[in-house]
Order: structure tokens, then C-alpha cells, then sequence
């Protein structure tokens, strides 16, 4: 099983009147994360949507155990959990040095730019065995 | 069992490239409802935290059924569906006219400045009997 | 000279870690203000879109004379100072009660989907004509 | 004069319905220049305001040239411009590659916790020493 591994560092932006970062960022640095983990796979994010292919959130989850602040330095670990004909989960970890931060988890539905399901592995069958390749045992294809 | 009721109006700065609403946002939208829901209860978030109590989210759940459009008129609907000594939960329903969007749930603690965790009942019984009252049968306490 | 006004409650989300309001989301503010001047002008801006017509802010302005705070109830009036062929200039007041906290101004210029300069008086005379009326003898035509 | 360098990379939270760049983002941006021209200089920000600095943006300027995309590698040259007794000016340059994208301006006020001002001469010598060596010829003192 594959692991993205990417990092950023807190903008003073993402944090809020409580002095830490506001618990929706994790969403956005989740993002991060996936984009980094198509990049590490062989195909940016970019070219999957070149080749009209969509992966739009329908599930997030987010469990926030410890805060990060301003100008922390976090690692993102990135992770395909499930793998299956119309849709796909990831799992994320983020860490501030050892600790581990926030868990969470997006499921995606594979969409054409009308909003369509398409079946991926016809649509793109190299993107598709890229992700079984990474995802590993979870592929329930 | 009480339930909040607000508006938002879709703003451009919360859509994305996909051309509807990043998927982060509806997290905000869903503290709107709850600083809508605490005043409607008669105790503003700002008086909350002016008495030394915080609610940081420790979980968040959202299930995106059918995406947000700029300058949508939106109902976000707030309940408080479970409340305990050291935490509470809501549950939030955002619907664009009759259509339900998405769906929505976060957990939060209750702690102090320091991010000590506190019991609600001791600490402020005021708020404690609004709450209770307002999660009706869904308390457990 | 017409004014639009709107009103908007500021989110947590919206705050950082020195207790008030981060500085660019103002800028987000100003587009609501821009929204509501469109909608009470006759054409929403959803509307100009789909007409082909898109206001890229070219050129932003803001100075901050006193911070907002989580929960203020602030009141946004939009006016066009200047309208030329090509080009658009809005400005912001931004108020809580009588209170000025923010002065701002946007520079806009009229293009199509590709990114093209349009000529809005002939791609679309009645947007233009709504517009002349509104900024009154701020014009330049 | 010194000069701060700093690269972010695009993330497809900070896009918009028009597919580039939302024009508020830039300002966070900026932001993050700032943050890392201070860990070059050789004082944090975080150290800063532990030493009770605080920086509030008072002004903000920002011309847009071309847009930026998502997932587009950006670099960001931050400058001390002015640096005067109670206020500093910050300039940004943010480029693609070779081509220059967006340029701005921001101007800080020198506070304590409280919102006073404070003659950072006096408050923090070093700082002001620091900054007055990277502004260079550009110091009024």
C-alpha cells in the first residue's frame, strides 16, 4: 500500500480567535495531500480533470486530537483506503513531529464534468491501475 | 426538541474551480448555525466564551449530497442531538429550498481557556438547563 | 449616485489568532457588497455571467481603521465610483452601527469567458445603461 | 535591501467558479512572505508576538496581472520598502516561473496586546536593527 507523504507549513490565515487553526482548514490541507499523492502516482490532478474525469467529495470526516498553530510544520500522510468501481476513499494522518494531529477520511465518486459516474477503469484504465496498484489489499474491485 | 434555523447567501469567495462550493466551506456554514443556535437559546457563542467555556470541535462529519451554487439562498437547520457532561453534539440539515444538500454532524468538548475540560453542569448551570431542554429526549446526562 | 447595502455577520471562521477579523476576508465582504449592488441594480451578477460577461478584479484597495469582531453585525455600502469603457471601479464602506472600520475600492474590467476585453456598452447596452444611471456623474464614457 | 523568497504551491481550495485564483488568496499569500522573511531575518513572528509585537495589517494594495492556476508553483519576493518609527511597508511580488502575476503592497502598524502603538526602537532593538539592515537604503528612521 502506497503512503503521499507532503508537508506544509500554518498560515496565519487558517487560524482563529481560539489562537489555533480553524478545524475546517484540515479539509483544505487534505487536498494538499491527494494533490500530492496523484503527483507521486504518475498523474497530476490536473490532467485527471484534462481528461474529464472528477473526483467531487461526497463523504468527509475529520477527528481533531490535538491543535496545530500558526506556523507549525505538518506532515500529511496520505492514503488509498478503498478502491472500487465508482468511487474511492482516503485516508489522512497529520503530524506535527511525531504527534499525531487530526485523522480523517474523503470518499469520492468518479465524475465526468457533467456530474455523470463513469466507471474508471474504462475511462481511464491507466489512472485506474495506478490507484490498484497503490491502494493494495483494500481494492474491492 | 429545538431546532435553529438560519440563512446564508453563497458567496463567490466559497466556490471553486469545479464551479460549485468547496467542500470545506459547508463546515463554516455549519458554525453559523450554531452561533444562530446559541442565540436563538438565549446565550450568545461570544457570552459562552466571555464565561470561560469553549466548544472546539473534535469531530466532524459531512455527507455531500447534491452541490451548493453561487448566490444560493440556503437554510442551514441546527440540533443539538446528544448532550453529556463533557460534550455535546449537533447535527445540521442545509437544504436550497426543499432539496436537502448536505448533511452534517460535529462533536464538541467542553473546556476552559487553558483547554482543560470542564462539566457544563458545574460550570455554568444556566446554559447547561437551555441545552438540556433544547436536546429534549436526546440527552443523556 | 446609487448605493447598494447589505448586511453581514462575521463567522468564526473568519477570525485568526489576534482575536479579530483577518485582514483579506474583507475582500470577500466586498464581493457581497458587489453581489447585493447587481441584485438591486435589476441583474444579478449569476445572471451577467451567464450573459458572458466576467468582472476579474484587476486592482484591490483596503485600509483597515478598526478591527471587526466574531459575531459583529456589519453593514457593507457599495458604490460605483467610476465606469468606463473598459473598466469598473467599486467602493466599500464597511460599518458596525456608525462605526467606519474599513475603507475599500475594487478595480474591475469587463471580459468574456476566455479572458478577452469586452466592450460592455455594445455586448450588453442594458447592464451598461443600469450601470451609467448607478455611478450618475461619476462617469466617464 | 534585502530580499525574502518563498514558493507555495496552488491548492484547489483557494480557486473559484471562474477556474483561477479567488483575489483575496493572494493576500494570505503575502502573508506567508511575510512569515518567512522574518524566520530570515532571524526572528519568527510567532517569536515576535511572544515578545508582545504585533503587526496588524492597517493598508492593503494588490494589482492583479494574470492570473494564477491550481497547482501552479508560485514565487513569492518579499521586500521591506519603509520602516518608520511606528509602521513598515511590505512589497510582493508574486511570479510563475519568469512571468510576474500579482503585486502588492501591505503597510503595518507596531502594537502591543493591547492595539498601542509601540515605538519598536525602544520595544525590541534587535528587531528594529534587523529590519533596518534589510530595508536598507529604504529607511526613514
Amino acid at each position: 500500500m502506497k503512503q503521499g507523504e507532503t508537508f506544509i507549513r500554518v498560515r496565519y490565515a487558517e487560524t482563529d480567535k481560539m489562537g489555533v487553526v480553524y478545524h475546517s482548514r484540515y479539509l483544505d490541507w487534505m487536498e494538499v495531500g491527494r494533490t500530492e499523492y496523484f503527483r507521486q502516482l504518475g498523474m497530476t490532478y490536473s490532467e485527471i480533470e484534462k481528461n474529464n474525469i472528477f473526483l467531487p467529495v461526497i463523504k468527509a470526516y475529520c477527528q481533531y486530537k490535538s491543535p496545530a498553530r500558526y506556523d507549525d510544520l505538518l506532515r500529511i500522510v496520505t492514503t488509498v483506503t478503498s478502491l472500487q468501481e465508482v468511487r474511492l476513499i482516503f485516508n489522512y494522518e497529520i503530524f506535527r513531529e511525531d504527534k499525531l494531529l487530526t485523522l480523517g477520511e474523503t470518499e469520492h465518486a468518479f465524475v465526468n464534468h457533467l456530474g455523470r459516474p463513469i466507471v474508471l477503469k474504462k475511462h481511464n484504465p491507466f489512472l485506474w491501475r495506478r490507484l490498484l496498484e497503490a491502494a493494495g489489499e483494500h481494492t474491492e474491485s
